[in-house]
């Protein structure tokens, strides 16, 4: 079997992030926190905001007919990104808007006292937090499915157990924290054995590796643009076309309404009924530019280039004796770690002065770091621009914080 | 008393949207619905896209944490725009979010059974459909204010039909229809005589004239940016600081904790507890940008200047004996009208092309619709860039019009 192909073009020169203030090179391993833009984003908002802006879905005259096209050929572009329809897709203000609205429709109009949601130990606070809230309205239980050794979430744990009380099950995809990667086709099957419905967290699978929602077979699947190299601001939610119809509206407003009066309002059907408001049109458009950006490069490429420099960085950290490495060996794009005695904010501040970016802290998932037993951890993440000379700069900056702490 | 200052310069330079694809002068009527940028929004967006990109509130390093200052310094600029202190301003998609916001936070917190919300016949469906919805949650009542004979919310009708049920009082503080100018001080006088709070729809007062939250008294005022000369995708909730510090949170996620475990989880104070999830960082940077631009110029002399082109134009209007003017003479910027056997829809696409665009349809307002027993309106709508040439192109277009459907 060929070995998967990777990125060989360099592709910094199309991010104007990725120069520090000076004009050196900036090692931005930040990435699973947001991503960098490339230009042919930034230049979508530009024009969407400038030569080409008007409103959507309203206007009588030509310039808003077109930019109702431009933002539903948007919607088409995300839906297609992920395998689904565009009559599934819903623009949110990004993934954590996209779970609380599963959560307060779906979950509101399909939970009640009793019944039992299945999270991990290690989802980020926005696939903890609205299930929280919804169970405690609807009177409903959290279940919390372990780690493997390697820190995968345990399915067979989840088989264990799942019973005919659960009713959803939701997952991140990818860890935010460790880079481990789901068996979303396994929980898909044990979730639908018991009549539950799955949820995936997507923010660090959309970016970090190809998604084909039918595949997978889920139920919901959420992920944010800023992640995915788009803008801020906006981030999709597809749901299943039959679970879509019989969700009740989120927001009220405009534009979701069919019909308005004091005595009674009847809504729009589709994904414009949860899209109340005039929408983030120009974030809509700049977020299909970078969905076409991703898939020009091509999911699978980025995946197996992100794949080898884990493997590298991981190689590296584990040869130190004073590292902990977190996560399983085939992480996508994500390594968490610990250096004894250096505190994680520590290494980060003192990286920033080699620009070198990374992340520490609990990172959105203070009950995985309270099972991991550290307050923090270091995260160097990648994004499909990231180089060798990355990894270089950051293993020099660890023996420069190891000097610096009287390690050396 | 001298005559207010009006806008002299030109500003259309400073707006690459208001030029045809063709390179001609785009007559644009339609700011109601949503503003065109100028260039200084534009760039802000891009460069906070570009060079200056970073997450948010959590990285250990450099540029992360000037973001952060960026987004919270664009937190005072719009809160300093409209007189309120930086702690009482949350980031929301839009004036619909914020409406929703304060009907699932306040309202489902503070309405019981019985308790009666007071809103007026010209309310956009963004102030009607968030509290049908908590109202039917809760079992509240609404009421519904008539307008006097030339389109004012009545306040002398809401007094006399304000009592010590009435919890909530929602107002448009401009009509996006007819450009009415409530008198807030007096509905803030009387919602308080009664102890109910009063909220202020601002999305057309604060493109169209000073607001200054202080003053007015209100207890909630929100807007939309993208109606303000700034970005889509975000707007702001101004909420009087004790009644902020007392709702319970929105959406759940990252940024609005304080500790999440699985037991038990506790949320973050002041207006972040209201903004799960990475915000949206390069809309707020530009919307503070929006708000720059405009202060620059002056709300006051947008106003005058908007107050005579909306003179102008129903002076010219009215002296045409087969249109219908709606809304008061002292409307802000706004002018609906009707001409009599031309449906506004076919007026709208045949100024369309003499690059002369308005607004027709029921503007989100179907029960003002229904008041004023018309199914849509015709509506010209200015900003701080139109021009005595827009409305030469209006006439000019709607005698054509006359024209083509053999009424001249």
């Amino acid at each position: 079997m060929n070995a998967p192909a990777t990125i060989t073009r360099d592709l910094r020169a199309d991010f104007p992030g990725m120069v520090t203030g000076e004009g050196k090179a900036w090692h931005y391993l930040d990435t699973a926190a947001t991503a960098q833009k490339p230009r042919a984003v930034i230049d979508a908002m530009a024009r969407a905001l400038g030569e080409d802006y008007a409103t959507v879905h309203r206007g009588v005259y030509a310039r808003s007919a077109e930019m109702t096209l431009a933002y539903e050929a948007a919607r088409r572009t995300i839906a297609k990104f992920i395998g689904g329809h565009e009559d599934e897709v819903v623009f949110t203000r990004g993934a954590t808007e996209a779970i609380n609205l599963v959560a307060q429709t779906w979950g509101r109009a399909n939970l009640k006292a009793g019944d039992r949601i299945l999270l991990s130990q290690l989802e980020h606070h926005s696939n903890i937090v609205p299930w929280q809230m919804v169970a405690a309205e609807v009177g409903a239980h959290i279940d919390v499915c372990p780690l493997t050794d390697d820190h995968r979430i345990d399915l067979h744990a989840a088989e264990a157990m799942l019973t005919e009380a659960h009713k959803l099950v939701a997952l991140a995809h990818v860890s935010n924290v460790l880079g481990s990667v789901l068996d979303a086709r396994q929980a898909a099957a044990l979730a639908h054995k018991v009549g539950a419905k799955l949820l995936l967290d997507g923010c660090q699978s959309a970016p970090h590796m190809g998604v084909d929602v039918a595949a997978l077979d889920c139920d919901f699947y959420v992920f944010s643009a800023h992640k995915l190299y788009g803008p801020t601001g906006i981030g999709a939610l597809w749901a299943r076309k039959e679970l879509l119809a019989d969700m009740p509206p989120y927001q009220g407003g405009g534009a979701m309404i069919d019909r308005v009066t004091f005595e009674r309002t009847t809504y729009a059907d589709g994904p414009q009924r949860f899209e109340a408001g005039t929408p983030a049109i120009t974030e809509a458009i700049a977020f299909a530019a970078a969905a076409d950006y991703v898939s020009a490069i091509g999911p699978g490429r980025i995946h197996a280039h992100e794949q080898q420099l884990v493997a590298r960085l991981r190689r590296e950290l584990g040869a130190m004796n004073d590292v902990t490495l977190f996560g399983p060996d085939d992480s996508a794009g994500i390594v968490s770690f610990a250096i004894d005695d250096i505190h994680p904010h520590d290494l980060g501040t003192i990286l920033d002065e080699s620009n070198v970016a990374i992340r520490a802290g609990h990172h959105c998932a203070q009950p995985l770091m309270d099972y991991l037993k550290v307050p923090a951890t270091a995260r160097a993440s990648f994004g499909l621009y990231s180089t060798e000379a990355d990894i270089d700069a950051l293993i020099a900056g660890i023996a420069r914080t190891r000097r610096i702490f009287g390690k050396g």
